[in-house]
C-alpha cells in the first residue's frame, strides 16, 4: 500500500464511506503551473499562422537576462519561433561578459531544440540616425557584420541572405520630432537591404509605419524589444505580449523566412492587428462562427463563438457598437434599422483606416 | 467626421504622426466583458460532450435569485443545460413569493431559448430519511408531483416520464453517521423510479456511491445544489463550478434524456472525474496529442497537448509522477527507467479504484 | 490521534522525516474564500471615511436577486452603507412578488444587522421627466410615498426627514440629447427636497453636474444602481464597484446622514474621484507617504507609499507624467527640470478642472 | 490647450456635456503597472519584521540572471533584504561569464541602494556531504573563501563575522534516504560557525529541521534558492514566495545582523509560519482585530479583522474547524458547545506539535 498516492488516502481513508469535505486543511501547492500558454489563432488562406517575436537582447549585449530564459519565456508564452538580436556595435558586452557576437545564439539554441522553439539567428545593427537601429535575422555569422563601416554591414548581412527590419522608426532618442522615412532608407529598399519596418516596438506604434509598409511594399513587424523580463513589461493576465505573426506553409525556419520575404506578416500588439487587408479581412472571417439566435421585427440575436484571442470591435455607420470578446462566446442584439458595413476599429490597414467587413457575412 | 471612433482619434489626431506612447491617462473600461466561458472537453465516442447542471435552487423555494439568474449564470459558465429544481414539499416558497411549483421554469424557460440554453423541466422531491431527497427531471407537470403520500409522488414522476437522482446520498443532515442505501431504494431502483445518484453534491462527495453507480447500474451525477451564486461558491478562477458530463448525439433536450437513460455520464467536480472505466479511458485519450520531442539513453521527452481543461496526474508502479497540465501544453520527461503502466490519481472509477493508462499510448 | 487534523498526517506520518515535496497530489481546495474585501482609503480630517451604495434593486421592483444578496455583495465587496431603493410608482412588484413598499427592507435589516452593515431605508420616487427619478433615503415608511401625486410624494418623504438625490440627470432614455437643469429641480431645491445629484450612475457620468454641485450646493454622489449581479456589471479585478464616500463623524446611520447633508461625499467611480477641492486635496495628502530615496543634478528619486486604492496620475506643465500607483509603494523619479506644481488627471473639481497638487508636498 | 491631457478631451470635449458611456473603444494599456507589493505582516514586541531572502544565484554561478535582476525582484515583491548568495567552489562561473567571487554583490549593490533594498554580501560554500551546502552571510571578502580546505573556508567566514546557514539539510541529492544531523555540524555548532537552518528551502521542507532549532538554539530560515525567475517557480498570485521574517530593532543590515544572531526569526513559506512558539503566538495575537457582533444560545459571531498576508486554520478538540482569511475581514460563528484551546495548524513550532491558541483571546 506504500506505493498509494496521498489522494487515495484522502479519498478513501475513512472506513465508513461518509462524505468527506474538501475543505480540510492541506498544504498548498506553492509552485507555479509549468505550462505553456495557447495563443489562439485561426489557420488561414491554407497556412500556419506562427506566433513570433523578432527582437530581443540578452546579457550578451545590454539585456538583463542568459539567453536561455528567451527560449523559456518564448515557450511559456506560447511561441513558435524568436530571434536574439543582441546589439553589435558599442556593446563589447558588459565588462564581465565574454564570448562573440555569436555568442548568446550558440547558448540558446541547444535548449531552443529540447523546447521545439525555432531560434533564428539574428543580430541588432545598432546606428545613429540615419539610418537607426536594424535587426538582420537568418544570418549565419554574426562576427562579419561586427565591422565599422554602415554599408560593409549591410552588405556581410545581405551576403548571408539576411531579412532585414527597420527597428523603432520614431524613437524619440533618434528621431524625437518626427517619423521620416530618408533617402538611405530608399537606397536600402533598393539594394534589397530593408524588408521589413517594425510598426510597433515595445510600447510604441508609428502610425505613418503602416502607409510605408503598403507604398513601399515592406512587411508590418511588431516586436517586444524586451532588455528585462517580457511579464514584468507586459500585463500578460489581459494580453499576449506584441508579437508578429507570419502565416508560413510549414513549422520550420526555413518556411518562416519565405512566408516573410513574400511579406505574409501581421503586426499584433495589445488588441491591435495591424496589416494588409486581405490577411486582416480573412483573420476576421476565420475566427468567427455565427449563427442566428432568434429574430423579431426589433431586432436579430447572433451567437458569435471567437476561435481567436484578439476581440473585435465594430461600429456601424449608423452608430451601433459592440465588441465580439476574445476567445469564447458571445450573444450579440443587431438592431433591425442598422443596415450596411462595419468599421471593425481594432483592424488597422493604414494610418487613417480601419478594416470594413460586413456582419454577419 | 463624427461617425469616427474616439480610437481614430486617439491613434490619429497627431499631425505629425509621432510615436504614440500607449500609456495616456485613459477613462478605465470598469465592465466586466459579458462573455461565454468556453468548456473545453473532448468529443468522443461519437458524441457530443454537453455541460450540465442538474440541481439548483431559485426564489421559488430557499434559493436568493431570480430564475433567470440561473440562466445567466449557465451561459456565462459555458454550460449546455440545467434543470431548476426547487423544492416541492414544505416550501409554499417564501412568505412574499406566489406563483405555483410550475413557476420558476415557466420565467425562465423564454430566457434560456433566447440564451441558447436547454432547461430541463426539475423539481425536487424532498422528503426526511428514509428515502431523502430526490431531483425528477424532464418532468412536464410540478404541480401534480405536489402531494403528500410519497409514491403517489414518484408514481407522478413516472408517469411524466422523469428521470430520478438520488441527491447527496451522505449528507450529513440526514446520514450524520453513515452513507447508506436503503430497502427503499432498491424498492425504488426495481420500480424504474430511480436511475441515478449524485457521486458529489455542492462540496462533497459520497466514495460509495461511486461503487454504487456500477454495481446498481445508475449514472453518475454531480451538481453545485447552488441556493446562493455560484460565483460565490466555487473558486471559479481556478475551477469550473461541478457539472455532469453527458454524452448526446446532438445538443437538444431529448438526446440529452436519452444519454443519461443509456447512463452515458460523467461526473465532475474540481479537477476531479468520475465515471465508467469505457468513458474515463477514452477522454483520457480523446484529451491528449502526444509528440516526442527528444529521446537519450536516460530519458525520452514529450510534448503533451491537453486540449480539455482536466488535467491529468500520472503515477507509475515506479514511483514516477507528474501532471499534465488543464488545456494547454506541457513539456514530460520520462525517464528510462520508467516502465509500465500509470494510475491516473485524478480519474476514478471505483471507491478504491483509479484508471490505468499507458503513456504515451 | 483521531482528532489530528490531515494536515499532521501529510506533514509528519513519515517515519524518517525525509524532504517532502508539496506538489503531491491533493483534492483541490474548490470553494472561494468567503471573505470581506479591505477598500483602502484613508480617515481625514478628524473623520472616518465610510463606503457607500445608496443606489439598487430587487425582487421588489425590477432587480433580479432577494433583499439579502445585496447585503451579501455588500458585506463581500467592503462596503459601509448600503440604501435598497426599489422602484416606488409602476412596479406592483412583478407578477409573483407579494409584500408592500417595505417588504425588500423589512427582509433584509436583520441580515444586515447580523453581517454589520449599515441598511439606510430608501426609495426609488420613479417619474418621466421632468423632474425624473430620485432616491429618497433614511426614511421609515416608504407606502407613504406610494402615491400618485408628484408633489405630494415629495412632501412625504421630506416629512419624514428624507435626503433626496436626483438620480441619473443625463440618462438617455429621459434626456436624450441634453443634460440639462429645469426649473422644478430649483423648486425642489428651494423647498429642501433635494440634496445630491448623482454625478455618476452605473456606467455613466454627467460632466455638468459636477457643476452643479459646486454651484448649487448638492452632494456629490456615484452609486451602482444595479439590477443584476455586481459582479456581473464590474470588472472587480481591476476596481472597486461605483461608491459614494462619506466623512462621517463615525460609523453609525445617525452620523452618515449629519455627514450627506452636510455635504462631505465625494463620488469615487473606476480610477476616478468627483469631489469638493478641500475633500480631494485632503484625500491626496493623506493618501500618500514620500521619502527623498536619492538625489542628483539631473533628477530626484522618491519612495511613494500610497495607503487608498486610488492610484494618482500627475502631470506638469513641464511635460513630465507620472502614475502613483494605488495602494503599495512606487518608486518615483522626478527630473530636475521639472518646476511647478502638478495636475492629478483623475481627481476632478470642476467639469472642466482638476486637483492641482505639489509633489512633494 | 496643448497641455491638457488626453483625459481632459475624453471627458469634455463634448459641447453638449452629454453623458458619455466609458466603453468607448480605447488602445489598451498593455504595461504593467510597476509597482511594489506590501507584505502584511504584524510589527510585533516593539520590532520591526523584515522581509527577507537569504539564499539565490544570479549569471556569476549557475543562475540564470543579472544579479539587478535579483533586486527588481525583491523590490517587486515586497523584501526588505536579500543575499545574493553565488557558489563559491567548481563554478569559475560560466564559460562566459568572468569577474571574482565579489562581482555578483558589486554589481548589484548600486541598484539596490537606489531601491531601498538592503543588500547582504554572500556565498555559498558548496560542498559534498558530509556537511553539505552553507550560506555565509555578512561577509565582506568573498574571495576570502575561495580556498579547498573545508575548515579554511569555515575560519575564513568566521573571521569576517559571518551568520552561516546550513542549506536544505535533507536534500535529496546528497541525504537521499535521510535527513541526519552529523559530527561536522556538532563541531561547526560548537566553534560558532553554524547558526542557523533552513527548515525549508525552494519546494521542500524538513520536519526535523523544526526540532533541530529548538533542540541546539539555532534560527528557523526558510529560503527560495532561486536560480531561474521567482516568478516562474511560485505562484504569486496565491503565495508570497518563501522567506524569513526578522524582527529588528530597525530597518538596518547592522539591526538585521543583531537579530539573526538573536534568533529573532520565523520561516514563512506557503501559508505556513514555523519559529518559536513566543513568536508565533504574539505573531498570531498581533494580527488579529475581533469584535463580537452577535450573540445566541447556540452561537457567537465574531468580525475579525485580519492584517497579516498569513490566514490561520484553526481546530479546536471538540470539531469545530474555521479558517480566518488572510488579509481582510471575516465573519467567525463558534457554537456554544466549542470549548476550550484551538490548535492553529499552519503555526508550527514543533516537528509534531502546532500553535494552541484561545479564540477570541
Amino acid at each position: 500500500m506504500k506505493s498509494k498516492l496521498f489522494l487515495a488516502t484522502l479519498l478513501f481513508s475513512s472506513v465508513s464511506l461518509l462524505a468527506q469535505n474538501m475543505n480540510n486543511v492541506q498544504m498548498p501547492e506553492i509552485t507555479r503551473v509549468n505550462k505553456r500558454t495557447l495563443i489562439h489563432v485561426p489557420t488561414m488562406l491554407g497556412y500556419q499562422t506562427l506566433k513570433c517575436d523578432f527582437h530581443m537582447h540578452t546579457d550578451f549585449s545590454d539585456g538583463q537576462v542568459w539567453p536561455t530564459v528567451r527560449v523559456d519565456e518564448a515557450w511559456q508564452m506560447g511561441l513558435d519561433a524568436i530571434a536574439i538580436t543582441d546589439h553589435i556595435e558599442n556593446y563589447p558586452s558588459k565588462k564581465f561578459v565574454g564570448g562573440d557576437d555569436n555568442s548568446s545564439f550558440d547558448i540558446a539554441k541547444p535548449y531552443a531544440d529540447k523546447k521545439g522553439i525555432i531560434l533564428i539567428k539574428g543580430a541588432e545593427i545598432t546606428r545613429s540616425m540615419t539610418p537607426g537601429h536594424f535587426n538582420a535575422l537568418f544570418i549565419t555569422n554574426t562576427n562579419e557584420l561586427d565591422t565599422p563601416n554602415l554599408m560593409d554591414v549591410f552588405e556581410a548581412a545581405k551576403k548571408q541572405g539576411a531579412f532585414i527590419i527597420w527597428n523603432h522608426p520614431g524613437w524619440k532618442a533618434q528621431q524625437p520630432d518626427t517619423c521620416k522615412w530618408w533617402d538611405i532608407h530608399t537606397e536600402l529598399l533598393k539594394k534589397g537591404m530593408l524588408h521589413a519596418v517594425e510598426v510597433f516596438n515595445e510600447q510604441e506604434y508609428y502610425p505613418i509605419a503602416f502607409d510605408w509598409c503598403n507604398e513601399k511594399g515592406i512587411a508590418y513587424i511588431a516586436t517586444s524589444d524586451i532588455h528585462g523580463l517580457v511579464e514584468n513589461m507586459y500585463d500578460l493576465s489581459r494580453y499576449h505580449r506584441p508579437m508578429t505573426l507570419v502565416l508560413a506553409t510549414e513549422r520550420t525556419e526555413a518556411a518562416l523566412k519565405e512566408a516573410m520575404i513574400a511579406r505574409r506578416t501581421i503586426a499584433w500588439f495589445g488588441n491591435f492587428l495591424a496589416g494588409k487587408e486581405e490577411f486582416l479581412s480573412e483573420f476576421f472571417k476565420a475566427s468567427l462562427t455565427i449563427k442566428l439566435l432568434s429574430e423579431n421585427p426589433k431586432e436579430k440575436v447572433y451567437q458569435v463563438i471567437n476561435a481567436s484571442d484578439v476581440p473585435f470591435m465594430l461600429k456601424a455607420v449608423s452608430g451601433t457598437q459592440f465588441t465580439i470578446a476574445a476567445y469564447g462566446e458571445s450573444v450579440i442584439e443587431i438592431p433591425a434599422k442598422c443596415k450596411g458595413d462595419f468599421e471593425v476599429s481594432n483592424l488597422i490597414i493604414r494610418s487613417n483606416k480601419r478594416l470594413t467587413v460586413k456582419f454577419p457575412f
